[in-house]
């Protein structure tokens, strides 16, 4: 299907797509509302899944289409992205979206259904001591998804601005001083970088759970001794449902208004993502059309 | 309970308290088999759990006595161990061994117990691919436990005779370069070194779990981004459940005959000892009484 790009977010993975990650040549952008053009949704607003998988494989034909080993990637792996006119998908990609739902808030589907998938990993319970690491992006975005659940759940970042986001939602959130060793139930670890990872083994309560919610450069070093000897479960997890995600949009369940720092047009993408890179930015948007 | 020790095991975990894990000074040795000589056992033949636990904090009273942030651990921390004529034991942590099950067999009730934490720890299915990573003593215990379930299992290591050994268990074993990536639900690592989580990586599919079943020296670099990207599981395991292992030996289906290379008296500890560090060797047992 061809899709006339409305609007796309700028993500984490875009900036660590133009630092060489994946090796990716080609249009970056996989956050994006649009207007299908072609086939059964033509003339309606959707969001799409990103991954492109065979439909013909072991893991397609067992409902993992997200791990289909030939799979391209919208504007990460073999698949021209959003940040452009126009792109395309697979029919079966595509989600309608309601008309409740306004462009500036189709944009965070993709990002809010990689939150959700924490819920789909994971069983959190309301009694679960829950810390999530990291008040970026996407960490926001789950934190406001695993609020969801009733659990005592505090944020834990290191600026203030993002941390008092969280709290205008009614979420708990420190810094990263606070928190003691051993208290958690589930760490959910949503910084990108291999200190989180080290933090989280700190914080978790033996048998306890880690959530790994981002990608690392490179190989950090991780005491797997520690995960043996207090029988801690680390679990990784991606891309996730989008129906819940945006069901959650157009109920305001999930609010993301707050979380946008500017809007740029298309011609001025560099600028974009230069505003992205900057230390502290939450989310920046494209004006396509 | 004063307990006299009549036999006891020398495992990998000794060899790595003589490098200076856990800053331990003492008596060492975990794996033995006793007689009570006071309290409700006295005069019977006893296995005992390694653990010693406040019994009042609040992972002792969830049941979660082996994570007592307070424990002493019998020759691994702060409690002298089992190459002893005597060890003590609070009589909580005793098991009565039965008379079919002869001290060779019952010196294998702790690393037993340790492989059957394996089935506590992850669901194995008939259905499920497994591919366990160590022909060690902890290896080919745990191997023995895993292929109970039924599943399709594979033990990979390096040394001949061990995977003949596994072999005559009727349990399919090959050497580490005859494994082909992602074809494994379930990998379960008991290999000890840094090595082991890379290659348990390459194995694994998509969604699929890690089980570590061993502990490393220093900080090993571990891919977390591939964790997160093919979402998955990794769990740590330790110690496990005494009265399935007891329960497992005395009726024969865990078998470890085959297993013990040598006996030693108690006054020859160092060789013992030494003998249980070059390379190849499996069991070494200390006949103290």
């Amino acid at each position: 299907v061809v899709i006339r790009v409305r609007k796309a977010g700028v993500c984490a993975t875009d900036l660590e797509v133009i630092r060489g990650y994946y090796g990716y040549q080609g249009v970056m952008g996989h956050e994006f509302v649009g207007v299908a053009e072609t086939g059964r949704y033509q003339g309606q607003r959707v969001a799409g899944e990103i991954n492109l998988s065979c439909g013909e494989c072991a893991f397609c034909l067992k409902g993992m289409p997200t791990h289909c080993p030939t799979r391209t990637v919208l504007g990460i792996v073999d698949h021209d992205g959003a940040f452009a006119d126009y792109l395309t998908l697979p029919e079966a990609n595509l989600h309608l979206l309601p008309e409740t739902l306004g462009d500036d808030q189709a944009v965070f589907v993709e990002p809010v259904a990689a939150a959700f998938q924490t819920l789909e990993c994971i069983h959190i319970s309301p009694h679960d001591r829950v810390v999530l690491l990291g008040d970026g992006r996407l960490g926001l975005l789950t934190a406001q998804v695993v609020s969801l659940t009733g659990c005592d759940l505090t944020v834990v970042g290191k600026h203030e601005r993002k941390l008092s986001l969280a709290e205008d939602w009614g979420i708990d959130a420190q810094f990263v001083d606070d928190i003691q060793a051993n208290s958690a139930d589930i760490v959910i670890d949503c910084t990108g970088n291999p200190g989180g990872f080290a933090d989280a083994l700190e914080w978790v309560r033996p048998r306890g759970s880690i959530l790994l919610k981002s990608t690392y450069h490179g190989l950090p070093e991780a005491d797997l001794t520690r995960v043996v000897v207090d029988e801690i479960t680390v679990i990784g997890s991606r891309c996730g449902p989008f129906p819940a995600a945006i069901k959650a949009l157009a109920q305001g369940t999930i609010k993301v208004g707050s979380m946008i720092d500017a809007h740029y047009n298309l011609d001025d993408g560099v600028a974009a993502l230069e505003h992205a890179a900057t230390p502290g930015t939450l989310k920046i948007i494209l004006d396509v059309v």
